[in-house]
């Protein structure tokens, strides 16, 4: 008998482990990569392809489902799992990370932020209270604090005390939804910048909190890739080892390689839905620009290697004509192919680490990718 | 045993009837909805959803598919059926609509169309053996005669004129693929505008030379839709019987009744698939626009009649948003919904026909759309 927010480790391989983590719409085995269903859909897919594809957990995003249809029209039809079809579990975002893109259109307080709406310009709020009451709205099954994501570039003194803020609204979010009101996860933020001392100190603060899990944010937001891994690197131990790891935002096959191996278990990316739409292809061979005038009479499937729909049943010729006469099946075949991948990717991994052989798996993967990221 | 090319009137119920025709890539049930997949793939849908809504068969543009990707191209991926997994029979038109729309970009001559690519202005010459020649390509199981398309509005001794050309281009057609030479088949194309002696007259020439189906073409091209029955009244019973008749891209659902009343057996349109992508939508209670506010909230499916995927599967709130937001989805299930509107409704025509109560069949689908075309 489990509940809600157990979390058990199944095996460990190293700094890698392979956990269940059990959410009121069902266990998710990790490591675990979510796709990005940005407004309550992953783009181009319907909820029975992530069955088939054997997603585990999608990942919504708060500010976009705030703006468009709203969460309150959400909650009235019962929660987005009712509203989208999707009966498995959810992870929302806080909406922090959108709202602190919206260059020149917010405005930062002790009490939240203040932004103006991407699609009518209009005049928002979210304070850390309002977020919670959002994903409850939502009926997410893992929310996420509200936290500043701090610009790449800020000086040790902006992160210093933003790291602060971050840690005031995190215990605010923690205030406004108590551990075991509810059978939603809460998740809290630990930020930092580019400061190895200040991730420390953040990750010291958010760990004091009592979340149902803990995630690194405020990377992969322009740095390079040595010191996101090094960031990545110092800051993953410092989380509970009893609690799941969520690297957030982060990033190609190989990142999420490197985030498992330092003892990450949950990831989510734009990268293989966007690439799908840009017709960049992951496979078991290295990356395929689908567009390219080689596939043209390429009778093959995309990746031979792969049991996904695209490839047990077109070829790159036709996946090339579909992309390059812009047919809309294009973009649906492209994301269940790379969103395939990546969910492979992280299953292979979690196979691996039971087994002991995931620096094998690992380095397998890697000699493929090396030259292709 | 069948035969491709064999036609077998299974009933009758005054001039409509239902029957069965033999392709080389299996037989069809009329009256038949021949949902358009222009560039060999029916606009969002995959060949299996096609097969879910049991489409018996589908049309190809020739001109398109000539453009891109190429009909040699199509021929070396072993044709059309190969390269797009669509296994089931395909029909393909023989570019000349498509090339006469090509307004002050085409010159017609004896001898065939001169015309530039609407991609790239490339100049390109259509022969009546050159049509054939590329569906021969495609490896369709029905072609298409060239003719021309006699803009709305031509007048009198430009139509004569212009139909003769029209039974001469189709005789070459006929001895560029001598019937009996492969189990592609054949259709001829009547023509004449809306006159009804030079329909009558096109008629004779057309069905004077042996096809494997006879086809109505130059309708719905601007003209009223009174003209539209009148002329296509006049001409369908004009066509041999014991052939399949084709009323080339005609209409809404009352004018494929209409249609199926005075004989009919094939259609094809793009206004299912067109609409569907611009948030209109056919049901059992009449037109539906799912933009419109009204649906913000509505927890019912689509259709409350209708065993779709999208109508039962999602709410129309939740098709609203998936396509206020634009997103890729929508199309697909929109797709969905609207061409299982036409395929059930043919299906539902011949079913009646078969049970000799199609007037009544006719007119409950004219209660619901009779205000709402």
């Amino acid at each position: 008998m489990t509940n809600t927010g157990d979390f058990h480790i199944l095996g460990t391989d190293g700094q890698a482990r392979c956990a269940e983590l059990t959410t009121a719409h069902g266990t998710i085995r990790t490591p675990v990569f979510m796709p990005v269903g940005t407004v309550g859909c992953v783009k181009a897919l319907s909820p029975d392809d992530l069955t088939a594809l054997k997603a585990q957990i999608i990942l919504g995003n708060t500010y976009h489902l705030y703006i468009l249809p709203g969460d309150e029209l959400v909650a009235r039809r019962g929660g987005l799992h009712t509203f989208s079809g999707w009966d498995g579990p959810i992870l929302t975002d806080s909406g922090g990370f959108q709202v602190f893109s919206l260059q020149g259109l917010r405005k930062i307080s002790e009490d939240g932020v203040e932004f103006r709406s991407h699609r009518d310009g209009s005049k928002h709020f979210f304070s850390p209270e309002k977020v919670v009451s959002i994903q409850r709205n939502l009926g997410s099954d893992i929310m996420m604090v509200l936290d500043e994501c701090v610009p790449y570039g800020a000086d040790k003194e902006y992160t210093a005390q933003s790291l602060g803020l971050t840690t005031r609204w995190a215990a605010r979010c923690r205030a406004a939804y108590p551990q075991g009101s509810g059978n939603q996860l809460l998740f809290g933020i630990v930020q930092g910048g580019f400061f190895q001392d200040l991730r420390s100190e953040s990750a010291r603060q958010i760990c004091d909190l009592p979340f149902d899990g803990y995630a690194i944010g405020g990377l992969s937001v322009g740095e390079s890739k040595p010191l996101m891994l090094d960031i990545m690197r110092h800051t993953a131990p410092l989380l509970p080892a009893d609690k799941p790891r969520y690297l957030m935002g982060v990033g190609t096959p190989m990142d999420i390689l490197d985030g498992i191996e330092a003892g990450i278990d949950m990831f989510d990316c734009v990268l293989p839905t966007r690439n799908a739409r840009n017709g960049t292809l992951y496979t078991s061979l290295g990356k395929v620009n689908i567009k390219r005038a080689e596939y043209k009479e390429d009778d093959r499937p995309l990746d031979p290697n792969c049991d996904c729909y695209a490839c047990t049943r077109f070829s790159r010729a036709y996946l090339r004509h579909l992309y390059t006469a812009r047919e809309l099946l294009a973009y649906r075949l492209n994301t269940i192919h790379n969103l395939h991948y990546f969910l492979t990717l992280t299953h292979g991994a979690a196979q691996a680490i039971l087994q002991g052989r995931f620096a094998t798996y690992k380095a397998e993967v890697q000699a493929v990718h090396a030259h292709a990221e």
